[in-house]
């Protein structure tokens, strides 16, 4: 997925007119998660099952392959396409049939889907208060205070200093807007129209930011951007490492508020809305992310026996932390587990409903860190496990993120067949066409179960000669040429290395050992789980029978897999619509038990035999 | 009494041991007053009724004239004195006898005097933490948080932030100051004896500033200055005014700031102890005072229908406003009443106890403004006159403040007898003096009851020929020679012009209409009085029996008249040693009902009647 500066476009789902403002290549499905829709995949997104047929009444691409397959030519007139092979180009209008839909946000409360009440910390109201009088000298405060009728509401130092000439300017028609026992904001005349909040998920990679109209929950924009702190350190821990030098906190601090506070200029354009009318931002991200955005000193996160500054939800005010907002409106960081284990975890858990679920779900974060939580409404339990960055496509030799040319999908029939994002001429491939194309070598028989990549003299008579023709001696040894350089964009070989593969094994065998070890803590075995979660963008491109033919996911029906999209920011979003949500994200904060996985031998062999693919 | 900036020194009453450091020159009353021992001046503090015995064990000045009238010389060697009669002239070991002491502070409650609990709002707690290891990952703020086993305490950013440093400081031993669900500070290792705070009395004229320890309940030092705003204007309205140009509300916040930091600097090198270690600073002062403290808008107080911008109690952080406590520690501005009755007079009738008293008292702070409430435990009410500068000296040819060199004392005998503060030739009169002058004059009969100065050849034959001789035509009308130019420091006759005594009548008559009209509203004629309370430094100095004679107060015993000190300044004293009293002070501040003069028809004719003076 590209998070490029590109102007975001709007799509509008159907029956609900619920509009999400997206990045121009998202796929279809993925806008349809931030809409808090999901559309049921079940060949797991690679277009082969057509379950997922969404009509699109304006904007409609296109028709693909996999769309012309699928579909009648009068329903391709239509504007039907498939969901999962669809991707938004520009503004659209789609309806989703019931029948396609698997669950909205809460999916597994009940098994249907749910609405989040919309009841935000920050509510408005308009108070016409009588001028005082020589009859009537209540303080401006008591006046205020006595039309709000609350008891327990204190107005802040800023909003006394205001209060006297902003209650004159129209003649003491205000609105007032309260959040928990603080007057927020004072304003002349009646702005209760104007209520609005942003929800950020910030990633160590990218960082997301959706504007929210708290007077009617619809998403108005969303901005994304890389996190703008990566030149000081690539992962987690490196930041750290940043945080610690003189000065580096504040330097990583003032970064990540510059590219928040240009996702909120973006977003403002984007929906027409004054920041000062954003009264609140409720925040996601992982442990470290938290840290440096608040200014909190991240050292002992990284070193034994990693111990996180902060876990509790956080509350401060935006002129606190230089988050342009209303100045003094609330920022909300959602609470941690543990020192790995964030608030972005927290928002899954939340957006996914699992502390509330009966059944048993294994919920599943890829990133640089694997973020992995199991359990119900009785137990939660929560690992981190260090998958590294090739998922990222980092330490691959042509590895790339999921943007314009990269190669996202890799099939092998007689020859290779691979998908280019962007309709362009590939320039590397992505974790998805790194998993697949992984899985397919290893059902031809071009890799073994260890993970060595068979030398041209050793492979199987059966395989296509196509594919044998592929397998060379490079220069660092064994090589499988995905594309050949005249089809690339530059001018070289798309090859995979063995060494590639060893990355691939390391990446999927944390994240295996690390389900392996929760599901024993839990008590549970692969096929006892009702449901596999997969969060996180990554996650949601992920093909299911890819990844459990490399033994990233376990032998489970694939049914079972369910994608949840961005979980994490759905989290952010729902905390900041719903009180209500907000306690629930403190209470799994609390109730998550932490596994720390660091200097346990168990953990040490399930790594081990995990790294090994499954046979076949 | 002089606000210069001498240096203050400690004077210790027995057998409490309770220490004050008070300024040179103070009387010794007034010291007892700030110890809380409020010593018995049947004869208002005259020299005449020999009652207020104490016995000074170290620091006892020569005894006076009073004195060897009162004492045998085995009593003035042992060091006895009257308390009235005395200035604190360095440091002194003072023992009140049960008998000389007519109440402590809360003088009304049960007749008997009551300590203020001592349960300051800011607590210390020493905490030894197990350190984190493997077995235990809790994050800083759960560890910190568990061990305070206080449930709903919350660290703000700024404590969050020198968390994880602090607390491996010491290897997990750690101090946290506490205040009503915030952690206000947190230090390494134990510092739980270092507690202290700031009690302000914030005057038009003057600023007094006393420092507390927290965990005896102690005053360890005190200071004053004179209002560093004042050249910006003299009084509340000429500050208000100022406060309306562009960038004056900064500039008077700037400046009284300034002053109360060099208070807060001053009482720290006295008592020796450092800055951060005030947690919480309590203030009281006109609503002006609280408001341009505070830097909010006071512009609609000087304006018809003259309303305050905030009446309830405001809690701020010391950094929020620049006063140099701990950055993070509290200042507590009490409520006010109304826009001219502030929490000075909240503090008045906190220290007193009106409020809990069964009796009915008359509670009088005269200043620029005179604030008088009426009232007991059922109902309190409140109202503000203009008194003018009259009783500071302003407006009074020869008046000045009580500093050295200002007659504070007038008998007339044969001829006049004066008091000069500072055993130093005169140079005016102050306040306390010029109700003397007055009132004497209109018992020889000088002056006649609507206040005429007679010229020489009207005057009563029957009169002393000394004063006859002292009548004389002036340029600007008759007058009335006090002291002759050659035993001035001046060159120059100090004298009472006709003008002088208009001003006072003035003055005197709009408090006594004040007074009048509460007791009309209250529904008492002033013999049903329990009580009258003469509350600030200038009440303590009036003669019980001049002001009768000149109608400044009504015509009740002189034992009812009762002194009760900086009582503003012991309000913001109690608030700071007890959350109770700070809920008491709000209390006293919801239900004190405020009565606007201005306007009233009744209040004016009781101001012209109130003008005159009684006929003897």
């Amino acid at each position: 997925m590209s998070v490029e500066h590109h102007e975001p476009v709007k799509v509008t789902f159907e029956p609900e007119g619920r509009a999400v403002s997206v990045l121009p290549g998202t796929a279809l499905i993925e806008a349809a998660v931030r809409a808090g829709i999901v559309i049921e995949t079940p060949c797991g997104g690679a277009g082969s099952c057509g379950k997922c047929r969404v009509e699109i009444s304006r904007g409609a691409p296109p028709a693909g392959e996999a769309d012309r397959r699928h579909l009648s030519s009068d329903e391709i007139a239509r504007g039907v396409r498939l969901a999962c092979q669809t991707r938004v180009t520009g503004e659209m209008f789609v309806s989703v049939p019931v029948a396609a839909r698997l669950f909205e946000h809460r999916i597994l409360t009940n098994g249907q889907g749910r609405d989040v009440p919309l009841h935000p910390t920050v509510s408005k109201r308009h108070l016409t208060l009588t001028p005082p009088g020589l009859e009537d000298q209540r303080a401006d405060e008591d006046r205020l205070l006595a039309a709000l009728e609350e008891k327990k509401v204190h107005p802040g130092l800023e909003v006394l200093r205001e209060m006297p000439r902003i209650l004159r300017e129209k003649q003491f028609d205000v609105t007032v807007a309260v959040a928990e026992g603080r007057v927020v904001a004072l304003e002349a005349g009646d702005t209760t129209a104007r209520n609005y909040g942003m929800a950020f998920d910030i990633g160590t990679t990218t960082v997301v930011g959706f504007l929210i109209d708290l007077t009617t929950g619809r998403e108005l924009a969303v901005a994304a951007r890389t996190n703008p702190q990566i030149p000081l350190g690539d992962d987690v821990v490196s930041r750290i490492h940043r945080a610690c030098e003189p000065g580096g906190l504040q330097e990583l601090q003032h970064k990540i508020m510059g590219g928040l506070n240009e996702i909120i200029a973006d977003c403002c354009r984007q929906a027409g809305v004054a920041s000062e009318h954003l009264y609140e931002a409720t925040v996601v991200g992982n442990t470290t992310m938290s840290h440096l955005f608040l200014g909190i000193n991240p050292e002992f996160i990284a070193q034994a026996p990693y111990v996180a500054a902060v876990r509790r939800a956080v509350n401060v005010q935006g002129r606190d932390l230089g988050l342009q907002i209303h100045p003094h409106g609330i920022v909300h960081v959602l609470p941690n587990v543990a020192g790995f284990v964030g608030s972005d975890t927290v928002g899954v858990v939340l957006a996914a409903g699992m502390h509330e679920a009966t059944g048993r779900a294994l919920a599943i974060d890829i990133g640089t860190n694997g973020e992995l939580v199991i359990g119900n409404r009785d137990r939660l339990l929560a690992c981190s496990t260090a998958a590294g960055p090739a998922f990222e496509g980092a330490r691959i030799r042509f590895g790339m993120r999921a943007a314009d040319g990269a190669i996202d999908k890799v099939l092998i029939d007689f020859d290779i067949q691979c998908n280019v994002i962007g309709n362009v001429p590939p320039r590397g491939l992505c974790g998805t066409a790194l998993i697949d194309l992984v899985a397919e070598l290893l059902r031809v028989g071009c890799i073994e179960s260890t993970g060595r990549l068979l030398p041209p003299d050793e492979l199987p008579s059966s395989m296509p000669e196509a594919i044998k023709r592929r397998v060379r001696e490079g220069e660092k040894g064994v090589e499988f040429l995905l594309i050949p350089r005249e089809e690339t964009q530059i001018g070289a070989d798309i090859v995979l290395t063995q060494r590639d593969i060893r990355e691939l094994q390391l990446a999927k065998g944390a994240i295996a050992a690390g389900a392996a070890i929760l599901m024993k803590e839990f008590g549970v075995k692969a096929e006892d789980l009702d449901h596999i979660l997969l969060a996180g963008a990554f996650g949601n491109f992920i093909r299911r029978s890819m990844a459990k033919r490399i033994g990233l996911l376990p032998q489970i029906p694939s049914e079972k897999i369910l994608y949840i999209g961005n979980a994490a920011g759905a989290g952010a979003r729902m905390a900041l619509l719903s009180r209500k949500c907000k306690m629930e994200a403190n209470q799994i904060g609390e109730r998550t038990q932490y596994l720390e996985l660091a200097g346990r031998a168990d953990f040490q062999d399930e790594f081990t035999s995990a790294m090994m693919f499954p046979e076949s």
